[in-house]
C-alpha cells in the first residue's frame, strides 16, 4: 500500500545530504558497431600525491558524464602517508561504493613511478595493487603481467624525465618486447607527443589520453569556458569492464583532447560522419546551399585543400558544437568540381588531419 | 543523377555567408493536451525606437527557441524617421521571410503609444497596422477590433506613466467593457507587476509577459549567466498561428519571468509535475530516500510550510534545471506523516506560490 | 643505490608543478577607519569530513582573495580516521606554510559537534584544538574559553538539528550567561538564519557568516555564473590575525551571502556610500540626470518608497557592479522634492532593508 | 492639444532609459612613450549592410574599453536604401553624439567597395563621405586622397573575392604607387592573412585588424567565452584623434587578434616586457624557482628553442592573463646556461613568434 502513495511523492527531497549533481556529458557519436565510451585511466588521490579523497574523483567523473575512470596511485611516492595510511589498494576501495551507486565503472590501478629509464607506467585492471610494490621495476612489471594488466607508458616526453628530446630508450624495447608495454599516452594532462603517436601507429600500441589529475578538476579545467579534460574514446561493444578491456586489447581507442581527436583514420572518419547531419540542400543559379547539423559537441575545423579555381568555398571553416550551419559553394565555371577539405583537428598521423573529397557534378 | 552525388556530399560548406547559429531553447513540457509554445509578444526595431534591423529579431527568436514573436513598433513614436521611412508594416515584411526560413512565427502587430490614460496598448493578429495610426486613440483600438486583433494592456504600472501607484483608471473600463481588452502585461522587461496579476485573475483577462526589448537582445540579457528574456508561455494545440490565437482568446497562458512562472495554478502544477520525475526511491530504518530528475530547464525552489516535527526535512530546497537530486526524509517518530511545501517560485497568486502536500504513509 | 634514485624521483615531482593562480576577489570598500577583509572561519578537510587536503583549501581563498580563513574540523566526528590519522591540529600545521606562501592568514580553529542542545559551536584562535576533545561538551568550551578562543554558535536552525523551528534552548543561555558564546553565524552554506540575526542583534553577538564548505569549492559554487561563498566581512584596524580579533570581539562585522548583506546599519550605510561615487549631475528643464559609478563588486537593488507624485523615478533599479548608470529624476511640479528608496539587499534588521533619503532642490 | 501630450510622452519614453553600462577592457600595457590605443577601423550600420542603428556601435565599443573606432560603410552597397535614406555621412552624423558622451574617438571613414581588382578598402579621417560617390574607383580613391584620407585595403585574401589564392594585383601596385594606399588588414573578422602581414613588412604598409562587424557585436563573439573582437593596437603619443593619425602614418601599430599578436619585433617585445614582472625568485640548491606576474589580459604561450640538456624546463608552458606563475628550473650540471623560448602566440613574422633568451648565471 506504500507504493501507490509513496509513487504520488512527485518532487521529494531532503534532509542531511540532499544532492544536486548535473551532468554534462560532450556529445561523442557511436561509430558503426561500437559505442564510444569517453575513459580517463589516470587519476590521483590523497592516498599518493592528489589532493581530494577517492570518491571525489567518482563524482567529477559522474558530472562530466565518464564512462570509466581508474584511480592509480603512484607506488613509490606517497608523499602524505605520514597522516594517510592504508593499503595500494584503499582508494579503489572507498571509490567503489561510490562509482556503483553513480554508474561509473572503476578499474583498478596503480602508477609504477620509476626515474628515466624507464618512467612512469600505469599497469590497469589489476587484482591486487599492494603486489605491485617491489624494489625492482622488472619485478613490479613482471607481476603485473601475472595479473594479466594491460599497462601503458605515461607521459613519454615529460619535461622532468626528458628535458630534451623524446627518446625511446632500450629498457623500452626490453619492456615491449617481454609484452609488459600495451599502450601509450599520447597526450597526458594538457600535453600531446606528438613522437608517441608515431610510435603507437608504427609499434601498435593502444593510443591512450588521460588527464593525471591531482588538484580537483575544476582547478585545472574551466568548465564554463568550454575546457575539458583530456579523454580516452574507446570504442567498445558494450558498456562494461570487459568490453572496455576486449576494446583497449584490440587498439580500439581515439584520444580527445582540447579540440583535438587523435587517433586512427578509420575511427576518426566514422565520427566526423556520424557528427554530421545534412538537414538540406538547395540548388541556386551557380550555387548549391548546403545545410548541415552538427549533431556532437565536438568541433570541426576545416580547410580547403587542393583548390579548384571554379568551385568558390571557405578557405578555412569552423563547424561549432551543436549548431546548423547553412553554407553556399559557388561555381564560376561549370556546375561541377571537387569540395577538398582537411579537418584540422581530427589528426590521423602526427601534423595529419583527415582528408575529405567530395564530387560536386 | 546529382542527388546521390549530393548525398555524399557529407559536411559541406562555403562560401559568402557560412552563418552558425547554436540554438538554447530552455526546456519546458507540454502540459496535458497542449504543447507549451514560448512567445514574445512586444519587441521594437529601427521601425519605431528599437536598435537592430527587423531580421536580427528573428534569428534572435531563433537562436532563444522561441516558437512565436510580434514585432510591435510605436505607431506614435518614430524618432528615427527622418532616416527610416515606411510604413507602419514595413518591419513585419522584412522580417517575414527570415521567420519563414527560421520556422519561427511571426505575427504582424503595433503598439498604440498614448500618455496615461490610457497608456501603450499592443494589438497582435493585426492584418493592416498603417490603419491603426489615427489621432483618436479611441479610433485606433476600433479598428484593431474591426481587424479581430488580439489587444493587451502593456506594463500598466510604468514609472513614466504611473509613477506612484499602478492605478486602472476610467479609460481602462470603458476600453474592457467595449471588448477592447483582452489581456494584460503582467511582466514587461525586468519588472513584474502585482496588481496586474490580480487584474487578470479578476477581470479574466490573459496573462503576458513580453521583453519589450529594443537593444541587441544580449546587451539586455545575459545569457551566459543563464538569463533570460520574459517569455508568454502559451499552452496551445498546435504549433501554429491560429492555436495561438485559440489558446491566447481562452486564456491559457502563463508567464516565464527570472526564475518566475506566474499564472493559474491549474497550468503551474502540470509543469512542475510533467518536470519532475522520480527515478528511485529507497526505504531505510527510519528514513526514506527518494531519487528525483528534475527534466526541464527550471529552477523550483521549495519551502517547508505546515510543519510537522515528526517528518524531518529541508526548510528549503532549490531543485536546479537538467539535474538528479538524492534526497533524505527523516522520521523521529512513525515512519509516517505528510510532506508539505510551497514551490515558491511558481506563483499562482500574487505573493503565493504552488502548494504541495504528499502522504509519507 | 635505490635511496638516490627515489630522492631525485621526489624532487622532479615536485619541481615541476608550474602553478598558475588567478585571482578574482569581490571589491568591497573599505569603510571609515577600517580595511574591510573578507574572512570564512568554517572549512573542513579530509581530517573530518571534507574532501580535499588543508592545502587545497589554503588556494581556493587565494584564488578568491580571501584574507583570512579557519580550518575547523569535526572533534567528535571524524568518518575517514582509519585511514586519515594525526592529531586535532594537523590540518592547521599542514595548511600554515602554504598559508603563509599565499599571505592568507589562517587562524586555529576547531568545530565542538554535539547533538542539540546545544549543537556545533566553532572555536576558533585556539593554541592546541587536541585539549578540547572532551566526553562532556562544558569541558570542551571551558576548555576553548581558557584557551582564550573567540566562540560561536554554528547554523542555529540546521534543519538536521531544528526540524521545525530555529529554537533557543536553556542550554545556550548557560553558555552565553557563562561567556562561551562570542558569535553566531547568521548564514551557514546557503542558508540564512532570520532567526539568528534578530539574537544576534538583540544579544549583542558577533554576525557571523561562513562557508562550511566540505567539497572543492568550485563544486558547491559556480563561480562562472557570479557565484560565492558566504563570508564574514569583518572590520579591521589592520590585515592582522589580531586585529581581526579586536574587531571581532567588538562586533564590527557584516556578512556577505548570494547578493545580500547583512549587519548593523552603521556599517552598511557606509559600505554603500563608499561604492557609489557620484560622477556627473546634470540639470534639465523639469528633470535632472545623476550619473552614479558603482566602484564595488556588489549589485544594489533599490526600491522607491515614501512616493511623492511630484518626483518621477525608477519604482525598482538595480545597480549592478563596476557600472556607470545615468539616472534621470523628472519633476512635474515644483523642481524639488525628496528622492527616497530603500537598498532592500542590504539588511539592517530582519526584513528591512537600508533606507536613503536626499533632498532634490 | 494633442500636440502637448504627445510632446510629454516623447519626454517621457526618452527620460527613463536608466542605461547601465559595465566596461571591460582587456589590459594591454603601454609601451615605452606611447599609449597602447584599442581601436576598430572597419565598422557597418544600417546605413550599408549592417544590422545595427549606428548608436550601438559606440555603446558595443565603450562597453570593450575601445579607445577610437571608425564607422565605414558601403558607399556602392546600401542593401536597405529604400527604406533607411540619407546621405553617406548620416551614420557618423547620428553616431558623434553618443560617441562624445561616451568618451569613445569617432573617426569618419567609408569603405569603397569595388569588385576584384582592386577590391575593398577603407578611407578613414575623411572630412566628406558623399564626395567619394563615385562611378570610376579611382576618382573614389583621388577623392579621398584629396580629403587627405588615411586609405588601407581590406580583407585581401577574402575567399569571395580571392577564391583560390591570395594575389596583389597590378592595380594594387598602381595604388600603391600613387600613394593610395597606406595600410593594410592583416585580419579582417576572424581571418588572419599571412600574405597580408608579409607585405606590410616588405612594402612599409601600415599593419591593420579590423572586425568589420555586421551583426550585433555579441551575436560573433562570445564575450563570456573569453573571445573579443580583432582590434588595430595603436601606439599613440596621446588619445586623440591627431595622435593617433600620426601614428598609422609612422606604422606605430599591431593587430590584436583571438590570443595571437602580429606586428613588428620592436613593438611585441615591448608588450610582452611590460606585461610579465618578476615578483620573486628564490634559489634552490640545483633549481631557480621564478615567481612572475602577468599583469597583462593577454595569454603568452612559450616554447623552448635552443635545448641544453643541463637546464630543465618545461616544453611548453601558458601564461595566463591577470596570472601569478612560479616556475623552477633545474639544472643538472653546472647551475647556469641560457632559458631560450618562443612566444608562439607573438607573431614578428608570418609562422615565426617572438623570441627570448635569458641568462641563467
Amino acid at each position: 500500500m506504500k507504493p501507490p502513495k509513496l509513487f504520488l511523492l512527485i518532487a521529494v527531497l531532503v534532509a542531511f545530504t540532499g544532492q544536486a549533481q548535473v551532468q554534462n556529458r560532450i556529445v561523442i557519436p557511436d561509430i558503426n558497431g561500437y559505442k564510444t565510451l569517453q575513459c580517463d585511466f589516470h587519476i590521483h588521490t590523497v592516498f599518493s600525491d592528489g589532493l581530494v579523497w577517492p570518491t571525489v574523483r567518482i563524482n567529477e567523473a559522474y558530472r562530466e558524464g565518464l564512462d570509466a575512470i581508474s584511480i592509480t596511485e603512484h607506488l613509490e611516492y606517497r608523499p602524505f602517508s605520514k597522516d594517510v595510511t592504508g593499503s595500494h589498494n584503499r582508494a579503489y576501495e572507498i571509490a567503489k561504493p561510490t562509482a556503483d551507486s553513480r554508474n561509473v565503472i572503476l578499474i583498478k590501478g596503480s602508477e609504477i613511478t620509476r626515474s628515466m629509464p624507464p618512467g612512469h607506467f600505469n599497469a590497469i585492471f589489476l587484482n591486487d595493487s599492494e603486489a605491485l610494490a617491489k624494489d625492482d621495476w622488472r619485478e613490479s612489471f613482471a607481476e603485473a603481467k601475472r595479473q594479466n594488466a594491460f599497462i601503458f607508458w605515461n607521459h613519454p616526453g615529460w619535461d622532468a624525465q626528458q628535458p630534451d628530446t623524446t627518446l625511446w630508450w632500450k629498457e623500452h624495447t626490453e619492456i615491449y618486447d617481454k609484452g609488459w608495454m600495451h599502450g601509450i599516452e599520447v597526450v597526458n594532462e594538457k600535453t600531446y607527443y606528438e613522437e608517441a603517436f608515431q610510435w603507437a601507429l608504427d609499434k601498435k600500441l593502444t593510443i591512450l589520453g588521460n588527464s593525471d589529475i591531482h588538484e580537483p578538476i575544476q582547478t585545472d579545467y574551466d568548465f564554463a569556458a568550454g575546457e575539458h579534460r583530456a579523454t580516452t574514446l574507446v570504442f567498445a561493444k558494450a558498456r562494461t569492464p570487459e568490453a572496455i578491456r576486449e576494446a583497449l586489447d584490440n587498439r580500439r581507442t581515439a584520444v580527445y583532447h582540447k579540440d583535438l581527436l587523435i587517433g586512427e583514420e578509420q575511427y576518426l572518419r566514422q565520427i566526423f560522419d556520424n557528427s554530421i547531419e545534412i538537414t538540406n540542400i538547395s540548388q541556386g543559379n551557380n550555387s548549391i546551399t548546403v545545410t548541415v547539423f552538427n549533431k556532437s559537441g565536438l568541433t570541426f575545423k576545416l580547410k580547403k585543400t587542393a583548390h579548384d579555381k571554379n568551385v568558390v568555398y571557405f578557405r578555412e571553416y569552423e563547424v561549432k558544437p551543436h549548431s546548423r550551419h547553412s553554407l553556399t559553394i559557388r561555381f564560376t565555371g561549370a556546375n561541377d568540381g571537387k569540395l577538398n577539405f582537411e579537418v584540422t583537428n581530427l589528426l590521423v598521423k602526427p601534423g595529419k588531419g583527415l582528408h575529405c573529397s567530395y564530387n560536386l557534378n
